[in-house]
């Protein structure tokens, strides 16, 4: 029985056992080693992930083949590759294991049955949704609009916990700058 | 009584008389003129906008003062500062006609309270989310993995009404290029 995402959900929303059960019985348990690639490119993403213990990365390639960390999850996030999934259209990004992961895991199919039949799961669907994009939208502006040294304060500032725990190359790559940048930032006074 | 709305959404959603009359009686209609700002900078954004006739863009400021259009909406998109309208905070961004613009709005309350009665509008709002949450990452990847030249190229493949329809200033600062740049890149064979 999946305990841990039992205690998640029941904290996150008003709802009966019944439809509790009718949640759970469509996610599956999985524990990853680092690294691990869990939605390879060129590929139809096919499951949506929900991180128990551990970080997860969507990594998407520019054109001159430099891969750079679109999103990152952490404990107690959703994380998938959004379009495909949606759409269940092949995607050149990659969805990677940052840290050996415990995760639970949903198919499209059994996503979209939960939608129809729980009404209380797609209202909590939508307000992951809406957190998610605003999220998105607030990274693209910082990206925009901030330079290098600007995005690596508040990104220490917003998250001095996930600074810590993240490889250099992958804030970097997150921050959109070079690691080399990084690196003589964390070191400045 | 807003008969354009009437029509889209009876084309887009299976919805009872009383249902629809629940929606429609929460939008106004707006007419309004070129470069009229809808919602100003540091304000919170109140207000969902559809878009009947016109077209509408939210602007952002980068640290060095320049300007870019993060998202642009034509006739039948939905528009506002999400993340202000979202959580009602005050946004540094603001929502502007790029042409004269015939829109409808409602309320953050308003729209709350529709969530909250008419679970199709609900439905309906969700899918929307989706696809424009999906519209958002896949110009964040094009942003991030594009050269000027590709974005460009890619946006007359994908939008070319709307590359004939915007002043270049403004789909210079959509694409992340400067003016010069795209005047180069239309005129080139």
């Amino acid at each position: 029985m999946p305990g841990y995402l039992k205690k998640y959900l029941t904290q996150k929303m008003v709802i009966s056992n019944e439809e509790l059960e009718n949640i759970l019985v469509c996610f599956k348990k999985l524990q990853s080693k680092k690294n691990q690639i869990l939605i390879h490119p060129n590929k139809i993403c096919k499951h949506l992930f929900f991180v128990q213990k551990g970080c997860l990365r969507v990594v998407c390639t520019r054109d001159d083949g430099q891969e750079w960390t679109r999103q990152i999850a952490i404990e107690n996030d959703f994380i998938t590759i959004f379009p495909s999934f949606l759409e269940q259209t092949i995607s050149r990004s990659y969805l990677q294991t940052v840290e050996a992961s415990d995760v639970f895991y949903i198919s499209y199919s059994n996503f979209k049955k939960l939608n129809n039949i729980v009404p209380n799961w797609r209202e909590f669907y939508t307000s992951i949704l809406e957190q998610t994009y605003v999220n998105s939208i607030k990274r693209i502006e910082k990206l925009i609009a901030m330079d290098g040294k600007h995005l690596y304060e508040d990104f220490k500032i917003n998250h001095p916990e996930l600074l810590k725990r993240l490889p250099n190359k992958i804030s970097a790559s997150y921050l959109g700058i070079s690691q080399e940048t990084l690196s003589r930032l964390k070191t400045k006074k």
